[in-house]
Formats: C-alpha cells, structure tokens, sequence
C-alpha cells in the first residue's frame, strides 16, 4: 500500500511560507507552480523537459481526460504516472469548472452537472461521487473535490453556490480514493468576504486534506482577491496546503504567496508563450513586434533555460509566424522556467526573511511591462 | 575564407556506395538521409534532438524562407547556421518545385518563374539567378539550381522542360555564390530514359559540385525510377555525389542506395508521424487504429530512440487523437530515427558487401506492412 502524501511547513515569512509536500512520486517544494497538462501532456513539451525546467508536480484536467482516452484507459496503463511520461506528483482537477464552460448544454443541480459529450453527443453526469471516481481512476496524488464555481457581483447566487458546495464536499468524502490520493476541499463564496470565510470554516470542518480556493479570477481586483484569499487562511488549518487555482499572472503568485498560499496553477505561461508573448526578468516581450525581426539576441538576456541559451529573439518570432511548432515549444519551455524560478526566487526570499521586497519588486516589473 | 565542401566514396558494393561529404560546418556520412525543416525547422523537433536521433544534414525550402521570414532576416544572422539552431551542413532547394506547386498564379517563361506572393499578393519572380542569390543570403553549404520539373507521360513537355532546365543551369553557374557552398545541377527528362541520360551527359558537362535527379516520385513506378536514376548514373562523374531528390519510402531509399545514390530528402517521416503512421522493424505501425487504445508497449520494441524509451502505443496514440502537439514531435522523431537508423544499416552493409541482402529485407517488410 503507498503512502498518502504528506506536508509541512518548513520557514516562515509573514503569512508567506516554505513547504514541503511529499508523496509516494516524489517531493515538491512549495510554494509550487504547477503547469497544465489537459490531456495529460503540457503543449508539446516533454516530461524530461518539464523536470529540468524545475515542474515537480503537473496537474491534469479531469474532464479532458475523461472524453479522452477516458480514465479506464489511462487506469489500465497504472494511472497518469504509467500513462504518461511524467512519473512525479500530479493533481487532478475534478473537472467541474472545464464541464460548465466547455460542454454543450450543461446543466447544474444538486445531483451534480449533466451534459452532452461534445465528442459523440451522449448525455453525461458528472456528480460530487463520479468526480471522485474518475478522479481514483486517473490516480492523482491529490484529487479535487467537485465545486460550484460563479463569477463575482451576484452575492444570491454566491451563497447558493457556497452551500451547494460544502453539500457536495461532504458527498465526496464518502467516496473511496486511491491509497496514496489525497483529496482537497475548495472554499467558495464569490467575492463575498463573510461567505468565504463561512466556505472556509466549514469545509475545514468536514476535514480534507487540503484546501483550495476556486471561484477566484474571475472578475475580482487582484487586492480584493488577496483579501479574499487572507480571510479564508485564517479559517483554514495552518498544517494543510492551499492551493489558489487557475491564477496566474506572476503578480498574481507572489501576491498569493504573502497572503500564504502554497500551490498555484495556470495555462498563462503556455497560453502566452503560443501567442508569442514571453515572461523576462525586464517585463513581458511581445514577440510577433516588428522591432525583434532581426533580434539576435536570447528571448531573455538574464534567463537560464534552454531557450535562451540556444535561440534568438528573430528565429523564435520567425517561428511563431510560420507557425511552425517548435516555436510554441520553446516558448513555452521559456515561460514556464520563467514561472519555475520564480517560485525558486520567492522560496530563497521567505527562508532570508526578504519575500516583500522581492513581492514589490515583481509587482513593479509586472506594471512597467 | 571558409572552404568548400569535399566528397569522396569511401566504400562500394555493387552499385551502391559509402562516401564522407565534408563542408565547414560537419561531416556527412552518406548515403545520407536528409530531414525537411521547411521554415528552417524540422515540425516540432529540436536541432539538439535531430542530432542525437543521426541527423548530419537538414534541408530547408528556399521558396518558403523567402516568403517569411526573407533571406535578408537570415542572412543577417549568419545565414541559417546562425538563424536556426543548427549549426550542422544544410543543403537548401531552389524554391521552383514549391513555386510552381504552391504560389499563386505561377507563370514559367524563358526567364523564370512569375508569382504572386500568398502573403501579401506581391508579384515577384524567381530566376536561375535570383535563385542562387537567395540561397547565397540563406548560405547553406550545398544550394541547388532552379529546374523545371514535369511529372511523366508527356515526352514532349518532358523534353522542353528538360532542355530549359539546362539552360537554367548555365545560367546559374554565373552566379556568385557563397565561399563555402555547392551548387548542384538537377538531371530532369520525365520518365524518359534517353532524355534524362542526354540530361545527366549535359549537365555534366557544364559541371557541377554534384547532381540531382529531379521530378521522379511523380507517377512512374519504383521499378522504372531505379532503371532511370541508373541511366543518369551512368553519364555522371563517378567522384560527386548524386541525390534523389523528394523520396520517399524506406524502400525507395534502399532502391536508390543499391543504384548508387548518396542523399536523400523526404518529409514523409515526419508527415507520416503527424498522422499516427509509424515506421517500425516490424512495418507500417497505424496508431489510430482502436486496436491500440490500450497497447502498452513501445511503438516499436526493436527501436533505441527517445520515444521508445519512454512513451507507450496508448499514449502516443491519445495525445495524436487529442491533437496535442507532443503526439506529433514524439512520433516524428521516432520516424526520424527509423529512418537514420536505416542509413546507418545501408552503410554498414555496403561496407560488409552485404547491401542487397538488407535491401531485399527492406523491400518485403514494407509489402508485408
């Protein structure tokens, strides 16, 4: 039998903190970003390539995977670990989020999401236990439990969602997982303080291994979502991880990581790096600009990743245009190391007591860019 | 000053030859197998990949470095040895295949070839002349002439064609060209024996570096390509290298190699791996087919490449159904390899006067595929 996963909190920097997480496929240090990989492959870039840039965890979309191949098939390969390449940690999310905005006709209730495939048309249900289900079937290290998610402005709505929530999270719980699986809460609540923090102490009472916070980017400013995020800590247990999901920008992570956060996910670093768009310690370098036509020089002057070190700003752009695919390739190879680092840089800071000036810092290059 | 490239064959058997092609920027050993990197890229594979797989020469398209990003952009950084990431021998078409067959409203005359650019609708043309300063500005080591090419059964346009093509040839050898680079003379005649010998005896007499066989693999059967690819040979000076310009299949290769051919191109390694078909000791691998939804195993046991290695018929099938990127990278590198790995068995072969041997094996594995 393999061992559940196991976290705890190393050094401290305010309310930001270093971890570590281990499981049975090895550790991560938080905080941690983990790149995205929806069909259990990040675009085009190779698990060899995703280790040495730095990932130590990969979270794949639970409702891709279960179109296709379907959870049976990757089960029959020894889950996401024998399946693909990338035999580290992975999170599942529960597939919720992807159900409400990608399927055709989805439609909500307490049971949980029904939907048409958008592959053959059949008619699906994706409930609190189903979720659960796929979710021990892909085998993930740490699985999501299925969520309610509304954008901010309707508070009705929010706390509707909020409970609905917490009902399924409880369902959830009751679901068998994998031996070595852990499962998180989500706290919800729209961008309602008194409801999230509601959210946050009562998922925290039915007791997960880890709790999440969904339902955030998604209209909110980036200092009310700080708040936001800040007022659930302090509902949440100190011993378990939080993850913010789905954010984001680099400002968006260090600002999540001095309110506490230790796990953060996002498509914006790949997303980015198709559309030519590259993180660099000077700001963000539009690409596709006419002024980098005949640019020899690295992506990034101040950037250690194979990109930089091997191919120009011209060559990179030539490829983009041509859309040929070693371009997204190394782009996204780029960006991610660029994300990586970050989340080195800012555990360095938090063990030497230093992580709000590298938090100004960012912001700062973030604004100038 | 850099110096020229030098060839010499090194080992016979039969027809078929060993040779070392030398030029500043590496060694080729040949018979060489040519990877396509259109836009100065190999579709999704890295320079550092191409290498390690046995590449030792890539062919760009002169005609599409034209278009985007132009050859004044590459010439500018060091040509493409600079541009790209691969500092190995590259040998560049002269555009008119791609020309004739993709340029809009392609007009062909005397002096050239008429087209309207598919990017910005620009009327431009490409000459003998302008062909080999464009290729000069890309400064691969081996450029190629602009030939006319016809596909077969008309002898009439086949012998315009052919006759214009040697007086496009002439012309080129006016042409300045880089201080390290090659130029190459195309024996054209259709799939008419005399006419490509008279082509082969002519060009040969204007002399060239080496010798192309161009316009076959355009309908005529395999058996008929090897009795003219031999007629040329026979007319064509036994001390330079001779390539088989756009094929093909494992077993054109070895059909070529046993008629005493030294290069080849084809993108059907990695056009083939874009589609889910696989090149494997055991024959033509569909991975599309639902018979490997589930298949465990490497997508080919007998292979050493990185794909191989790491990656199952299951998961490489899934990513290339779910169009994501890595499917077609992880596959085409395995094509790729399979077919270096292919050259590497032909020299070896040649050098233990065993060739026809391999050649027969090649030749019944792919009609049992």
């Amino acid at each position: 039998m393999e061992p559940k996963p196991s976290f705890r909190a190393t050094s401290r920097d305010g309310a930001a903190r270093c971890g570590r997480l281990e499981t049975c496929h090895g550790v991560v240090d938080t905080p941690a970003f983990m790149p995205v990989a929806t069909y259990g492959a990040v675009r085009g870039v190779a698990p060899d390539e995703l280790r040495q840039a730095g990932a130590q965890i990969v979270l794949a979309n639970t409702y891709h995977l279960h179109e296709r191949p379907g959870e049976a098939v990757v089960a029959g390969s020894g889950g996401l670990h024998g399946f693909t390449g990338w035999r580290g940690p992975w999170l599942t999310d529960s597939g919720g989020f992807q159900v409400t905005s990608l399927a055709e006709k989805a439609k909500l209730d307490e049971r949980g999401v029904t939907f048409s495939s958008p592959l053959d048309g059949s008619r699906r249900q994706l409930t609190p236990e189903t979720a659960v289900a796929i979710q021990r079937a892909l085998g993930a290290d740490i699985a999501m439990v299925l969520d309610e998610c509304v954008p901010p402005g309707d508070a009705t709505r929010a706390r509707a969602a909020m409970q609905r929530t917490l009902r399924w999270a409880e369902r959830s719980l009751g679901e068998p997982r994998a031996d070595h699986q852990w499962l998180f809460g989500i706290v919800q609540g729209g961008d309602v303080a008194e409801l999230r923090r509601g959210s946050a102490r009562a998922t925290a009472q039915l007791g997960f291994d880890g709790y999440a916070h969904g339902g955030l980017g998604l209209g909110e400013s980036p200092e009310r979502r700080v708040e936001l995020v800040a007022i659930a800590h302090e509902e949440l247990p100190e011993a378990s991880p939080r993850y913010l999901m789905g954010l984001g920008r680099p400002r968006d992570l260090v600002d999540g990581i001095a309110a506490g956060v230790d796990l953060f996910d996002c498509v914006l670093p790949t997303r980015h790096a198709r559309h030519g768009v590259l993180f660099t310690h000077q700001g963000l370098l539009r690409l596709k600009n006419a002024r980098f036509a005949s640019d020899a020089s690295p992506p990034d002057p101040d950037c250690d990743c194979t990109t930089c070190a091997g191919f120009s700003r011209a060559y990179l752009r030539h490829l983009l245009r041509a859309g040929e695919a070693l371009g997204a390739r190394l782009a996204s190879l780029h960006n991610l190391r660029f994300y990586f680092s970050l989340m080195r840089r800012s555990r360095e800071a938090i063990r030497e007591g230093r992580f709000e000036a590298l938090r100004r810092q960012v912001v700062e290059s973030s604004e100038a860019a």
